[in-house]
Parts: structure tokens; C-alpha cells; sequence
């Protein structure tokens, strides 16, 4: 009997994965703790019924997620519990007086550090290009251009390469989206969808509801456009707090929300689907469009996508926005926005500020959808992702004060910490960069001055030894602060 | 001492074209008439002491302008001498009460046209893919995918490719600018970065003066923003009316100007050097920005580029915008702006909308700049374009009714093309189309329903029997109508 299962599991994917997962929820759960040996190779081997090499790879993948370790002559041990993580992060904070041209330096003098050679980065939302198939993209865009009677030379289809909005469209079947190549618009990356969309439905002097805290660009946009801005609490658990939001717009014409429901940045929260589901029923009631920014739902650690606002939708207020940015190629700038009943106004918007969007970029992503190739990265990007999430959060918590609070993402390319109350993180940052480490403090994701203890570590980069170092002089400094 | 001049002449590009100009020139005065028989060319080589290749050659090129052409038994003769030319159109025309959603769905329709199979184009003011070099684009894509160490997957430069920078500050010594790298921002094709330069020196509610007619894109995309439009007369030969804007600036508050001094479109008209010192010197002294579209800069039938305004620019108040999209690869989306004192106002609005332009298409562009194939490829485009537009202007005086006035541009895409006053030519347009032609009609350069019995004819596919088909399918028309 035995024999046939080894037989039926030789190269089976899924069986070692699933056996690493109970262990997984066994050290989760602390049933396995640090320290705790686990069975032998053999011994598991003979207990589940599974071959050698899947018992091998099951301890692999378990290792690689920093859960186990093996030690000289005892074999595999617990060697990290997630209870070990620092409490989670709070983060409703009330708002403090500032500068908000102070905060724009701030953010200016951040970006300006991405560029600088020899700086540890630990401050970019996105995926190292490590994790990029760069020559494989080479491909798709050689082959393109080879294909095209006139080299991608000429203007593009107004609404976007339709190849490109028919695989958006079949990829929207990951979040219960029933979403056809009509109903998609692409854009030069996520923010200017972002862009379009505020501006479809929105005039200046209007207020528009956020999450606090967010991405930056999220608000430095909404100024730009003359827009006021309404922070709305995040709770790592439920994403933005909807009873507070109920609350404001008693008070506030709100006239548009921005929200990024799915691993938000920086405070990587999940929005579980029953709220979103509310949010939109809510919104859907009092005829306010929501702007959905799912530039990260692709970055999921669980089994699943989580579904998006958009797919609760009936009525078309929601306007979904994504890009390849975060998962593919930000150099790119290729996005889109599926902006239910605004989508007229919205082509209308693109036709008006850009004509249409560029042809060879398109094209190539197109062609790198087409042929399965997007899929393929995707599983093993968020493989990957998820590894070194687990590895950044054991560097965090061994190098860092016993203080602190971390959040504990279920996606996305960050890690949000709170110190304790008496760090400044803008000196921090100031400090740390005369070390060659960029981190980002966090008062620059928020417009009103809270979050002056915080810090996002963005977890994109594959650990390194000067990673490592990064976090350890981040840790000592924050000790010394 | 001829067989010395001819052993000179061999293979020298120069000589050849230094007699057809004088031909050229001969007829343009009506010198040599219509019918006029040309020397043979054992004669002209006699007679000039120049090869018989090189008289050949001479006379191709007086052929390819459609200045002559080549009779059974007669030999070269004189075809068409500009003096035939239908008289210069006159623009002053009074504003129209109009509506502006009907433009608006009028624009839309014509642009809608441009993709559709099977339609002879009259109507985009952009080269034919024939006339761009796409294998050699393509090249140079390739190349700059091979070097990057991740494939222009990452984030370019937010100000934009330094390559570029440098190579637009090059160019930018044939209009006499004296321009570095820093003084530029890239963006996504010129449309942007008008967008941007709009955005930098106006609020919504603000008035722009702009040329009229002009091209519809700038005042929807003022729309857009919130802006009021001033239009201000062109005159063929010498630009926008600067006395009317004198006048016009002393009872309505102009914020900024938005001109395309050289080649405006639809009309053609160049504004003359003197011109444009005196616009900058006007504007300079009032403190209010110039936005200056050069994008058909480089599209002169002369010998020399014209010069910008930017040239005479000393206080930084002029912003030049221009692209690659006239001259190489609209489907590129690459263009920029050097926005004089705004420039930092530009980068941070650039920032916000877009975070950075596209990776590999600006290397591209700017390797195609770097190994000297652009002006290689310009000097080509020119010599196509000019030709092309005199055989437009020929096939047009032929087929069109004798009461058209026709303007005569020096550079560009467009002929602009005044009709009988009893000529509705949105009705036109819909005749026109349904023979599968479709041609520009004149209130769409306006905001106030000006224009009505003008059309603008683009003479940037090369001339073929589908082509002169259409044109004379359009004369027809007007004359049935």
C-alpha cells in the first residue's frame, strides 16, 4: 500500500506543499515550538505515507520560510514561531499639526536615495530586480516589434492594446471579476489610472476619503488636483475602519473614496471580503464611486487572490486600478483602470492628456500575459515574496528592540513598525542614511503629521548580507535613539 | 576644363541639387512657365560642365517635387508653376455660436475614423509608417534591452533618460538654444508635457491665449483642466496676431500663452524669427509664461530649422515642449519639455502623475539620437515631406474647384484649405466618409464654431493611386455640394 503512494507522489507538487503547510499551522498555532526537533526524513517518510524526496522538499520549503532549521547531528528543529512576533501594529493615531511642504521635501529627499549608488534599500515598495524575468521579457519585446507591420512605431487603440485588456480581463477571473476587454482602459501605470479616475469624478475643492496611513503618491496626487483629503483609520485586521467612514460622511460631503483594500501600503492590511462587500453596498447607497487600488492583490501569500471591491459591484461606481509595476516591470509604465459607468469619461480623460498609451511596452506585456509566462512568474515571485517576508520579520525581531510593533502582512512588499514613542523616525531616517541604509519614515504617509515613531522596511530585496546589515545598524540605531 | 569639372562632380550629393534648386527657383518665379521644354540632358551637361549623371539626377529631383516631368519624345518639360497656386487662405475669421459637446463628439468621430479599415486617411497630422525606419527603431530597442543589467525593467530617471537629456541638448544648437541636460524633463509624448506646463503656471478658472485655428487636443485638453480659452488670430506669414494679443491682454487677465509658432497647425503658418523675439519680449516684460509647442520644429522645407522662441528666451519664461511623435514614433510616446524657471514645478507635477517615464522607450530613442540615425533619418523624412506636400498641392489644384484658398506652408504636416463659403465641411466629412475618405474638418480647431468652410488635408501618407483617388472623390464633392 505504502509503496503505491510512493509511487502515486513522486513529483507531485502538491503534496509536499500541503504536508509543510500543517506543520506550518502546527508552529503558527504553537503546538510545534522553537526549539522542538521535528521526525526524521525517514520516520516522516514512513508516517505519511510519502516518498523520501517529498518529505525532503516538504522540510525545504519549511526551511526556506524560515520556520525550521537543520542543525549538525539533530536533524530538522523549530527554529522560529510566529507567537514570537512582536505585537501588532496600531495604528490609529490621531493627527498632528505640520508643515506640508516639510512633508514634501521629506518624500523628495526619500525618492532621492533610490537612485544614490551603494545605499541598502529598504525603502522601495516593489520587487528587486532580482525577482524579474528580464530576458524572457527581452523576448516578448523583440518578438513584437519583429511581428508588427509598422515596428510599434504608430499610435496604439485609444482604450488600450486589445490583446493586453483581453488577458486583464481573463486574469479577472482570479478575483470573481466579470470584466470583458470592453470594459478596461490601460494607462501608463497605476497612477496615472489613479489620475483619470479622481478626475472623472471628481472636481477641485472636493473631498475625497482615504486610508491613513497610505502610499504618499496616493495624496500628493489628490493636491495636485486640487483635492481635500479625509483619513480614514486602517485596522491591520480589517482593512479601513467603515463605521468611522459611516461616521465622517455624516459630517463631510465626501465625494469620492481611494482605497487600496488589498495590502495596503505601508500597513500591508487585508481587507477580509465581507467588509468589502459592505464598503460597496455603502458607497453603492449614497451614490459615491469608489477608486479601488488593487496594485498589490496580486501579492498574496495564502492559496488564494483575494477578491476585489469591484467584484461586489452591481452598479458600476467601483473603478478598479492596477498595473504590472509591483509584479513585473515598473520601467514599463503599463497600467489600466476598469472604470464601470465612468469608463467614457475616462477614455475621454486619456484621449485628452496622453492620446493613448505607448505601443511597444504594451505589446510586450500583452504577448507575456498571452503566453503563460506572467502566470508562471507570478508563482514563484509570491513564493518568493513570501519567503523573505518571513526572513526580514526574523532579522526585525532579532536586531530591533523588544518594543516594537510589527505588522503581520498576508501580501504585499512591506513590514510597518512602530517604535516606541520617544523615536523620531524623520532623524532616524537622517541617521540611518549616513550609514547607507534608506528607509522610509513614517510621516510621509500621511498628510496631517502622525506616525513620527514609525518606519516602513520594504521586504522586495532577496536578503543579503548587506541586508542584513541594514537591519542590524537600523536596529542599533533605534536602540541608541 | 570641362572633363575637369566633370571628374569633380562625380558622386557629389551637392551640385545636383544646387541645380535643380536653381530650376526650382526659376519656375517658382515664373521664369520657366508650364509647358516650358527643359535642355536635354547631354545639354545641361554641356552647357553647366557637369556630368550627364549628375543633370539626371538634377532633374529627378525637380521630377520627385512635381516641378516637371518627363514627355515621350519632348524630353523634360515644366509641369506646375506655384504661381498656380490657389490663393493664401485667410484665417480672421469671427467666432460662431456654437455648442461644445457636438465638437467634442465631432473630434471623437474623426479620431475614430483612424483606426478603421479601408479608409484613404486625409486627416492625421503625423509621417506615414512608410516613411519611418522601424527595422533600425527596432535595432536599437534590442540593443538597449541587451546592455541594461535588468532589462529597462526598473524605474528611469523621475527628470528623465540622461542619454536623452544630453542628445535633446545637443539638437537643441540648431535652433540656437543653448540648453544642458538639466534644463529638460522627459515625458510622455508632447501632450504631457504641455499638460504638465498648463498645470505649473495656471489654476482652474484661469485664461490662455492660444492660436486660431489651432489643434483641437490643446483646447480640450485646457478644458480639461479647468482653463478659458483666448484665441488669438493667425496670420499665414507671420503667426499669431501679436497686436491682437496686445490689445486683447489689456482688458482680459492672460495667465499664460500656449503657441505653436512654427508650422501651427492646422494652418502651417511660421512665425518669422523677428516675430518671435517680439513675442518673448512682450510676454517676458508682462511676467506671463510662454508655453511653446514645437513639435513640427524639425519639419522644415528650407534650408535652415527655424529658431524657437526659447532661443530668445533670457528670463526662463518660456516652456519648449516637443516629441519624437512627428518625426519618429508617435507609438513611442516620447516627448519632453524645458520649462525655463518652472522646471522644478514640472519634475514634482511629473513625479505626481506619473512617478517617471517609460524605461526602454526613451533608451531606445535616445541610442537611436547617439549613433547619429535620427538626423540621418531627418534629413530623409524632410526631402519626402516637402516633396509629398507640393505633389498634395498639385493633385489638389487640379481636382479641387478654382475658388479654393490654399495656404502654402514652409514646413509641416498640413495644408490648410479655405472652401466656398457654402460649404458646411462637418457635412463634407460625413459625404466624404461614406466614400471611405476622411478629411479634417475646420470647426474642429475652434471652440466657437469658427472654420465652418475649411478643411485640413495632411500630406503625410506618401502620394498613391488610393490617395489621388480620394482626392478627387473630395474635389467632387465640394463641387456637388
Amino acid at each position: 500500500m505504502k509503496t503505491n503512494v510512493v509511487g502515486v507522489d513522486t513529483g507531485d507538487d502538491f503534496l509536499y506543499a500541503q504536508i509543510a503547510e500543517r506543520f506550518a499551522s502546527q508552529i503558527e498555532n504553537n503546538i510545534l515550538k522553537a526549539g522542538d526537533k521535528l521526525l526524521s526524513l525517514r520516520a516522516l517518510s514512513r508516517e505519511q505515507g510519502i516518498s523520501l524526496s517529498t518529505a525532503y522538499k516538504a522540510y525545504v520549503e519549511l526551511e526556506n520560510k524560515g520556520f525550521i532549521e537543520a542543525r549538525p547531528k539533530s536533524g530538522y528543529v523549530v527554529k522560529f514561531t510566529p507567537a514570537q512576533y512582536p505585537a501588532q501594529t496600531l495604528t490609529n493615531i490621531a493627527p498632528v499639526q505640520t508643515e506640508t511642504a516639510s512633508v514634501d521635501d521629506l518624500i523628495r529627499h526619500v525618492y532621492k536615495t533610490l537612485t544614490q549608488e551603494g545605499i541598502i534599500r529598504l525603502s522601495l515598495a516593489s520587487p528587486s530586480a532580482k525577482l524579474i524575468p528580464g530576458a524572457k521579457l527581452n523576448k516578448a519585446m523583440a518578438e513584437v516589434l519583429r511581428v508588427s507591420p509598422t515596428s510599434c512605431t504608430q499610435y496604439e487603440d485609444i482604450q488600450g492594446n486589445l490583446t493586453l485588456r483581453k488577458q486583464i480581463a481573463k486574469h479577472a477571473f482570479n478575483w470573481n471579476g466579470q470584466i470583458t476587454e470592453n470594459d478596461i482602459v490601460t494607462t501608463q501605470g497605476c497612477m496615472e489610472a489613479l489620475v483619470f479616475c479622481l478626475k472623472a469624478v471628481t472636481e477641485p475643492g472636493d473631498t475625497v476619503a482615504i486610508e491613513s496611513p497610505t502610499y504618499f503618491g496616493i495624496f500628493n496626487v489628490m493636491k495636485s488636483l486640487g483635492l481635500k483629503v479625509l483619513e480614514i483609520p486602517v485596522d491591520p485586521e480589517n482593512g479601513a475602519d467603515l463605521e468611522y467612514l459611516a461616521n465622517a460622511m455624516e459630517t463631510v460631503e465626501v465625494k469620492a473614496c481611494l482605497f487600496v483594500p488589498n495590502f495596503c501600503n505601508p500597513t500591508g492590511a487585508l481587507m477580509p471580503d465581507h467588509r468589502k462587500k459592505q464598503l460597496v453596498e455603502m458607497l453603492g447607497s449614497r451614490h459615491i464611486p469608489l477608486i479601488e487600488d488593487d496594485i498589490y492583490g496580486e501579492m498574496y501569500f495564502g492559496k488564494t487572490r483575494p477578491r476585489t471591491c469591484k467584484s461586489y459591484d452591481k452598479e458600476g461606481i467601483v473603478m478598479l486600478c492596477s498595473s504590472v509595476s509591483k509584479t513585473l516591470a515598473p520601467g514599463y509604465r503599463v497600467g489600466w483602470c476598469i472604470p464601470g459607468k465612468f469608463l467614457e469619461k475616462v477614455i475621454s480623460l486619456k484621449f485628452m492628456h496622453t492620446v493613448s498609451a505607448a505601443t511597444p511596452t504594451q505589446a510586450a506585456i500583452a504577448l507575456f500575459f498571452e503566453t503563460g509566462r506572467y502566470d508562471l512568474h507570478m508563482r514563484n515571485l509570491r513564493k518568493a515574496l513570501h519567503t523573505q517576508c518571513l526572513r526580514y520579520i526574523q532579522l526585525i525581531s532579532e536586531y530591533f528592540p523588544k518594543d516594537i510593533k510589527l505588522s503581520q502582512p498576508k501580501g504585499g512588499y512591506v513590514l510597518w513598525i512602530e517604535l516606541n514613542a520617544r523615536i523620531n523616525s524623520i532623524e532616524l531616517f537622517n541617521k540611518a542614511l549616513k550609514h547607507n541604509v534608506s528607509v522610509a519614515p513614517g510621516q510621509i504617509f500621511t498628510t496631517d503629521g502622525r506616525y513620527k515613531n514609525y518606519i516602513r522596511v520594504s521586504v522586495g530585496e532577496p536578503i543579503t548580507k548587506e541586508i542584513e546589515a541594514g537591519l542590524k545598524m537600523l536596529g542599533q540605531l533605534i536602540e541608541e535613539s
